[in-house]
């Protein structure tokens, strides 16, 4: 058996059995082992970032790694945008990239490149087995890593004779590393705060966000008369009517320190300390008042679920008892201008149940947020690391999790471009995805920085590079062209007759909601 | 005057007037100084894969750094494929990379990544200022470190309080560091080289394959017998009638030892020792015959073509006197099917004068690079790093740098796919390039690979990871979608009249060539 089907069989048996490939030749027998091993699903994206985002939903959503894979340096290099979110958002995640030959390497061949080096800065875990049996072992490490400290981005650099030469086989699986829990004094600690504070912030975060957590921490909310936040940008959070509603700590500092102003008492579960998305000249980075007591009751690389469930043992209501959202749904719209609030209404009125949420709409998402808050049980899942081209990506690898969920991406005109091509893989994988397009045709966030950077009645140069009207981008057009069927809206009416359609028929389909 | 401003009036003072961006928050007082300073064009790509091929173009036709800008390492990040392409091609570029405030890093919010890390395997040069007052030497030395050597990438990170605070204005610009030329003793060593040879192959690169070298190294060929091939795959090589006719090495290895067997003598004037694109199972990496004697006249990072002119001034032909390749066209096709062979006969038989081609068409251009040849003088643009996605954005910069001259892109489908959206900046600026999609709608070098990796009856899962067939790219919509007009041609004589129209009419026009 050649090293790559050792590594290909380790994997599968340990749970790694779906790949986002886009292969090149040094790959070739990588492929091959895939193609032999009958319990391993090979997805195809005509560009790496489309893999790696990809397996990040697919890794959010089931928890466990999807394997990508990749051609050498450049390859990777594609994929580094979604793999710094994947890092950021700690999905669990395995990382294949080819490399030459060992014995190639010191020719410095055209494609050479310090692949390790470009793997290092979005990757937690890196590796390069040196021969061919090497590979299986390689295989266990990688899985281990990924699965480690709540989810990371492990990376195995595979030398091309490494794939290609006899291994021994594959080697057995171990068991999958768990989250540490957290110490009885923590969670006393957390409960002595909460009893000493005034206004009582429990800020959430990571694997906090899952139904286990959001119950837990309403249980102390309700007795304590806390509040429950999460970070702006969650990896998975659940909603809607039944579970308790979590408050998101808003993107803008000034907002976020208005949010958080009068708070003396803040409890982290699973979330970091809050900060600034960036600086500004003359703000501060952090956002928590000067004088809030800060208290880490568990990080995110522990298992924050269960210290907020001990937490409300000590001092929450019963279990079960926890406060939650109505099922509430607002009105369809069926008059008026297309806007970001009228989308955001069809989308509440029309949420199905069980849907998931890839949330990639930057300025113009925050009414779909909210309208859908209480409309129907659902999933949400934000761009974790701040780089754009997540949402469409996401949307492929959830919905090849989740075959029986309607998966739905809310993106930006601006944010659509970065990864496009997942258009195609959502059309050759007959993916269940209604995609939005919020098109008002600008990097709107950037004109909002603009101007908050203290720019004085900006130019046409700058405003060219926020532009995105010369020439408007053709949605419609653009999805067909990759087979996605779609239509243009421009009205209330016809957005909620288009999303109707998108969430009533199977596949695939796209609606450019033109702002 | 704020730092950013001093940084840019800097680069523009040293030639660096041309910007290819994709900024953001942490970039908006660059994108203020470049709003403020007249002397500055800067050009918005909705990806940063595509600022860093136009960058690319732009520096291999212009001889001049263009500069980029984008947002912090995931921004960078976007650009490694083609930034590695530029490296290997030794463009001269400069890259402007936003990075937190100084203050604002230790806080790791959501976007903080390893920029030095992340700029490394793709950069010859790397710098982050300090201060404000340190951004206009940074200046002076990024345009230095980007026109040393041969041309370099040379990134400079952007900490944002250094651009937002003040400085002491723009620093004076420094002359342009000149390639080092070989001594006489180096010239004297390759004459008698060539004189005890046989077979004597001289194989070019870089900037020896610019008209000077290439005559050079005709006079060379025409009085010893000497044959004059380049490197696969060339940074920018002039062709054409009233030119020297240079041979091509093969990408495949069994081709290219064919190609050199016998060759007892190699003269390397700008290019490197031949080796193997990819490593093969029980294959050589060297592709020069074990019994030949290679002697660098050159390396690329001296000036190649002063040392071939040396060299034939003690051996060749008087200067003026060169060989050169006569005027032949093909017929233009008008009747049967659409292939490779026909679209490479079209162009050839259209070609106008004093056009830029650049070329990504992978397996499909060879016939095209054959029946171009000796249509129309023009120059060739290769991937020169192998990292697929180069061709379309090197069209943009192409057409940014030579304004009056037809670019015409030739890219395969598979290529296409990777960075797509320089289609939007095509039609944004208008610019005069025609680009031909080879529509056979797969990954064919893939499916050629995997035969040569020793893969007996492939299955279906491996075949539809190199298939594009499943669902159909339309390439007509698709740029339609992004505002350029094109059309779609099924047989010789479609193809034809498209390709005709597409060099009549000014502005961008593509052709899918259904193959």
């Amino acid at each position: 058996m050649i090293g790559a089907e050792s590594l290909v069989r380790t994997l599968v048996a340990g749970g790694a059995d779906t790949a986002f490939v886009n292969p090149g030749t040094s790959e070739m027998h990588m492929v091959q082992a895939i193609d032999n091993i009958a319990g391993v699903r090979s997805v195809l994206s005509l560009f790496e970032g489309v893999c790696a985002g990809a397996a990040d939903g697919f890794g959010r959503m089931t928890g466990r790694p999807a394997m990508t894979l990749f051609h050498l340096g450049a390859g990777l290099g594609n994929a580094a945008a979604n793999l710094h979110n994947a890092r950021r958002g700690r999905t669990p995640l395995i990382n294949i990239v080819g490399e030459h030959a060992t014995y190639h390497i010191k020719y410095d061949a055209p494609l050479t490149s310090d692949i390790a080096g470009i793997a290092g800065p979005v990757s937690n875990w890196v590796h390069t087995p040196s021969t061919p049996g090497g590979m299986a072992q390689a295989g266990i490490d990688v899985l281990q890593a990924a699965q480690s400290g709540g989810g990371q981005i492990a990376t195995l650099i595979v030398p091309a004779d490494c794939a290609w030469g006899e291994s021994d086989g594959p080697a057995e699986s171990l068991e999958i590393p768990v989250l540490p829990e957290v110490s009885d004094d923590e969670v006393k600690s957390a409960a002595i705060a909460i009893k000493a504070g005034n206004r009582v912030v429990l800020l959430l975060g990571a694997k906090a966000l899952g139904e286990r957590g959001i119950r837990a921490a309403q249980r102390i909310a309700d007795a304590t008369g806390a509040e429950v936040w999460r970070e702006t940008f969650a990896t998975k959070v659940e909603r809607g009517p039944g579970l308790p509603k979590v408050l998101r700590l808003p993107y803008f500092p000034e907002q976020a320190e208005e949010a958080l102003k009068g708070a003396d008492t803040m409890i982290l579960a699973g979330a970091r300390e809050p900060v600034s998305f960036f600086a500004y000249e003359g703000k501060n980075s952090e956002l928590a008042p000067a004088n809030c007591t800060v208290t880490r009751l568990s990080g995110p690389r522990r298992d924050a679920a269960a210290a907020l469930e001990a937490l409300a043992d000590v001092l929450g209501t019963p279990s079960g008892q926890e406060s939650e959202c109505p099922l509430e749904r607002p009105e369809l719209p069926t008059t008026g201008d297309l806007t970001d609030e009228t989308v955001g209404l069809a989308l509440g009125a029309l949420l199905p149940d069980g849907a998931i949420i890839c949330d990639e709409a930057i300025t113009s998402g925050v009414p779909a947020a909210a309208y859908t808050q209480t409309a129907a049980r659902h999933t949400w899942l934000s761009i974790t690391g701040g780089a754009i081209g997540a949402g469409i990506p996401l949307s492929v690898g959830a919905a090849i999790a989740c075959p029986d969920r309607k998966v739905i991406g809310l993106i930006g005109d601006g944010s659509a471009m970065y990864t496009i091509q997942a258009l195609w893989t959502q059309a050759r994988e007959k993916l269940d995805i209604v995609t939005v397009i919020f098109s008002n045709r600008q990097y709107h966030i950037l004109q909002i920085e603009l101007m908050r950077s203290g720019a004085q009645n900006p130019g046409p140069k700058a405003m060219e590079m926020m532009n995105l009207n010369n020439p408007e981008i053709n949605w419609v057009q653009m999805a067909a062209g990759l087979g996605v069927d779609g239509g243009r809206a421009t009205t209330a009416v016809e957005f909620s007759t288009l999303l109707k359609r998108g969430f009533d028929e199977p596949g695939p389909f796209l609606i450019e909601a033109v702002l």
